[in-house]
């Protein structure tokens, strides 16, 4: 037995094989109820999240979908201010995928999880047969804590609020759309998939004012501003001086005809916070393995409003749209 | 624009249109954030569960994914005793899907929703191409929440426990199967798809024993049974006689060589009960409209341990083993 069989997703005894000589070991699962019972919250609000991977190809630079499905969840957690503490994993395997390939995948969530500090307490596994799915999808959920006192959220949004981005943009969408096509750099262009809530619990141990956050995956840094400009009524300027783009990175948009600021990231945030606090931000930030590159790249205005407005590198300023159309699709 | 393209999961544009035109809309969503912000939860435990629903054919006798999707996470929280509170979907879908039955499919997850108290706070959509998926998959999530003083776990079950069985067996299996294949029964078999937790609310009002509880879904009751008997180290014993398997399933199993033992259920339980509270909590589920055919089907016993023992209807016994191998895939 060394592929996965429709009787796998049965609910019977090969299923019960597979979870448990799977899913047991690798993520310690005490019990294998319907729902799992966490441990008493009694404090604070419930954040949830719930999101389903994939990308393509599976394995790729820096990761891979198993990793990559973790700290997405972990990272939508992180973005309202929660602390992530319990996520779900559901899988849809395709008839006759290798059962090594799960192994590697189950292992590296695991891996995720541990080094994000969650666990991972609810499962499911679905089987479809051959030619009916792409080998897995990855469905994570998440549940974490809001402590008293954090309140992130687009409408309070202010102006004359500052942006700040933690690291480069990029990396995510090329490791993947490179692999996808058989291009490979030197040196080699990773994805940066990683968890972000140990970075933003450090900002809010700085400062409560934070007042929007994202982590700009789909549709990249351009689209995520322009939700929050949108949601908060007002105008975002960035200068895109201020914005990292590693030259790895900015050779592959230019070969393929992609803009950087539409590409996907996995490690990243922005941040949109009251003036005052920016610059101890940022110095927090830098101190954290992935905010080392965090800087200033704009700020909130009243006008125009809902529009992300970009100063560019040559002088003109150019209004930065939502991604429209499939881009890269299957990037996560 | 009438069917899915794969810009509808590119982050951009068109997946906010999608997700304006066609999520707000139905489940009411208040924001779009990363994560859905619960209302303050202060006492009593958290449940959390996923699930990820490939039933084919997407649209069956008695219901279709969407509504399945809601319910099965509305059940599976309903088994360990907590109160369905918030569920997220998450869904994949391949390009070129008809709106119109996405349109369909989530309208009847946002009555399923309704019906059953809960609130559908978080969701996400992938798009993968053409060929690359089965239609629509869906994954939903749930939170709930368990008061104080219940405690449903196979761990508590104990010599002596009575079994109680809600309703008759194999017409959610049944009438996917029909469909599948293209057969018609007279009256139709409609799959039993429906939300538990009214039952269990009320069931939990009548007494806090309840040792175990499942609904018996992917690989049926025996599989169900099988587990719990696992679980718990003791044997349990049921008769043939006590179990409803309706006329037409019982002629759909005979002349499709299935057992209805391993056939899915989507809107039954069996529960496991202290013995003395099992005929006052069998008459409260008769006065419910899920569980007006519930019955005595058996009781635990010491030995033979981990074992399930069926008295047949012709006076042997039997060893039910775990569903093996793939009877019925795409279930749900």
């Amino acid at each position: 037995m060394d592929r996965i069989l429709l009787g796998h997703g049965s609910g019977g005894k090969m299923m019960n094989q597979l979870i448990r000589g799977y899913f047991v070991p690798e993520f310690g699962l005490k019990s294998l109820n319907d729902s799992a019972v966490l441990e008493e919250i009694n404090h604070g609000k419930i954040a949830f999240t719930t999101d389903s991977y994939v990308v393509s190809p599976i394995f790729f630079p820096g990761g891979n979908i198993g990793e990559l499905a973790v700290y997405g969840t972990v990272n939508d957690l992180s973005m309202v201010g929660a602390k992530p503490l319990y996520v779900s994993i559901g899988l849809i395997l395709e008839e006759g995928f290798p059962l090594e390939d799960l192994k590697r995948i189950l292992s590296s969530a695991a891996n995720a999880a541990k080094k994000s500090g969650v666990k991972i307490v609810a499962g499911d596994t679905k089987v479809v047969d051959k030619g009916k799915a792409d080998g897995i999808f990855i469905n994570t959920s998440g549940v974490g804590i809001i402590e008293k006192g954090i309140d992130i959220s687009p409408s309070r949004v202010m102006i004359g609020d500052k942006v700040i981005l933690s690291g480069p943009i990029g990396n995510h969408g090329i490791s993947i759309i490179a692999e996808r096509n058989g291009i490979s750099f030197n040196p080699p262009i990773l994805s940066d998939t990683a968890p972000l809530n140990g970075l933003v619990s450090e900002m809010l141990k700085t400062t409560k004012d934070i007042h929007a956050m994202r982590d700009p995956t789909r549709g990249g840094l351009a689209s995520a501003l322009k939700e929050i400009a949108v949601d908060s009524g007002y105008c975002i300027f960035i200068e895109e001086e201020f914005i990292t783009v590693p030259s790895g990175v900015r050779g592959a948009c230019e070969l393929l005809g992609f803009d950087p600021l539409y590409v996907a990231n996995e490690g990243i945030l922005v941040a949109i916070v009251k003036p005052d606090v920016a610059e101890s931000l940022i110095n927090t930030m830098r101190r954290h393995p992935l905010g080392k590159e965090a800087r200033l790249i704009g700020y909130v205005q009243e006008a125009p409003a809902k529009l992300v407005l970009m100063k560019t590198a040559i002088g003109g300023t150019r209004i930065v749209e939502m991604l429209s159309g499939d881009q890269l699709p299957r990037i996560c």
